[in-house]
């Protein structure tokens, strides 16, 4: 069984009652919605993330580890249009863990919540054979500001708040160390260590009526684009594919390829919007004078379904190959 | 380390800076709470449930686990004087899963959904070496009502709402089947496999101002109760140990102590109340009248720090023995 065909049997059993009145949007989405109040919405997203699957406790700095398992929590919350406001955290703690190093993880977790002004609020502490963070972000939005993944449209432009396939490239310095230029070796290992969530982008976006829907690319943008244009009834196509510089490098020192890397990468934790195409002119100059960088314009959805990946040939299928949790 | 002192290693790290505004409580309960609207308070409490450590999946039917898995965090919100509206499920699933059996286990979680009004509505299922349900359950209750740990004070009369001890014979019978009656086998595995948590009863204390401190029995009555001393300033005295009649039985079977089972067994989720001494009466015969079974009284708390057993030749130290997550 897949991973989406998996966490659709999951919401087939949790849907046999219809959604409390206060509960905007239940599973399907980057995070969940509820109405605690009129002039508010809340958001929440749970995330874990485990030692060997999600990162390497090994090879990375402890605070890099904590640091980074909320950025990807934080992530979500930013592809909802929303503002982080609290977390908890359950620790599952092997028997042979350094609690000390522990606490390191916990401080670079810290050092992010403190930068997004989020509040670590509670949790739990177990013991699991591998090193877990599961974490749960609840974060607000106004009810105008709320950004789906369904609300994409035929001919709306798709664009990417980065290039990707860093992260990809990054795991890849961490465990086979190909021979690159140190600023490139450095710049894919940041990505990798050290993502952005894209909190005031996601917000940014969350405020203009022509950004029709939003997600984070966690997965790489082969699965995740299928899933917003699924959950807009479209397709998609990708005209040019954003692959990181550091990914090419890196890509072609270990023999793959870069646009696999870009395309199938996963956790670069970007944003992925779609456009009113009237608007995309004007969004793009703005946000690249407000955020010092591009939007980067990838292609477009489709009325018809699947995903189409345009060359100089023509158009080919492109099957979604990200991460699958249950590989 | 002990659990107690990593959680307040941690507590250190993410209390450097004050809480938010509207953030009401953060660690060191057995939820965190905020204040989304003047009206209403959130509470919100995590729970991880790790196969081979807070269950057997191979001992136990799959709908059991998963309803267990949230009624131990529903036990949190009901400790609050709070009615649970959300949760959320990030699922570990090991390699070896057999995904039906989990769609099972799901199965079981949202027939307890169900009974409580729980909506599950997201999540996230990735990969772990052992069958992980952490699980974050969002609550609301009435700012009046909300009932917190430290709130005890000297002389307050501590009870609990059932008796203790059963779901540790019931984990002996799943392990060990030692020879018991009938009747009492069943009762031991029922408390472990099908707790109850006590939602309608916590909202019926948070409708109490006589009830000043209030917290759920997972870990055990001797560590809880410690806790709930601490954080209220006082100490206890143990008058009586609450056995439960399974728990007697089984633990004369296995050739263990009853009254241990009961003091430290843990996961009994019975709520604990420390109660105004002159209320404690009418509150009793009005809680029997409510739910048909008694509100057992066990001791008081005190104003010398620690606890004590009483017993007929006086009082002797009694030191925190129950669950230790990182023992």
């Amino acid at each position: 069984m897949r991973e989406d065909d998996f966490v659709a049997a999951i919401r087939a059993i949790v849907e046999d009652v219809p959604l409390p009145r206060r509960v905007v949007l239940g599973i399907g989405d980057d995070a969940a919605v509820w109405q605690p109040s009129r002039s508010h919405l809340a958001v929440i997203a749970s995330d874990a993330l485990v030692d060997g699957v999600h990162f390497r406790w090994d090879a990375m700095s402890a605070a890099n580890v904590g640091r980074r398992a909320l950025a990807a929590n934080l992530s979500d919350i930013a592809a909802m249009g929303a503002r982080p406001m609290l977390a908890t955290v359950s620790l599952g703690v092997p028997e042979s863990a350094d609690l000390d190093r522990i606490l390191e993880g916990y401080r670079g977790m810290q050092s992010l919540a403190r930068e997004t002004r989020t509040r670590i609020v509670g949790g739990d502490v177990v013991r699991m054979p591998a090193l877990t963070f599961a974490i749960t972000v609840v974060g607000e939005v106004r009810p105008s500001n709320l950004k789906r993944r369904d609300g994409g449209r035929a001919g709306d432009v798709i664009a990417v708040t980065g290039a990707l396939g860093a992260s990809r490239a990054g795991l890849e310095v961490l465990l086979r160390s190909p021979v690159v230029k140190e600023c490139e070796r450095q710049a894919a290992l940041a990505a990798y260590e050290r993502p952005e969530p894209r909190l005031r982008e996601g917000r940014w976006f969350g405020a203009s009526a022509n950004v029709h829907a939003m997600m984070d690319l966690s997965d790489g943008l082969s699965s995740d684009l299928a899933r917003l244009a699924r959950a807009s009834g479209c397709g998609a196509r990708i005209e040019t594919i954003p692959a990181h510089g550091a990914a090419r490098a890196v890509a072609i020192a270990a023999g793959d390829d870069p646009e696999r890397y870009a395309l199938d990468g996963g956790e670069d934790y970007e944003l992925l919007v779609a456009i009113a195409p009237r608007a995309f002119g004007h969004l793009s100059r703005r946000f690249e004078r407000h955020f010092g960088r591009p939007l980067l314009r990838i292609g477009a959805l489709t009325s018809e379904p699947d995903l189409q990946l345009a060359s100089e040939g023509g158009e080919s299928p492109l099957v979604p190959a990200g991460w699958e949790s249950l590989a």
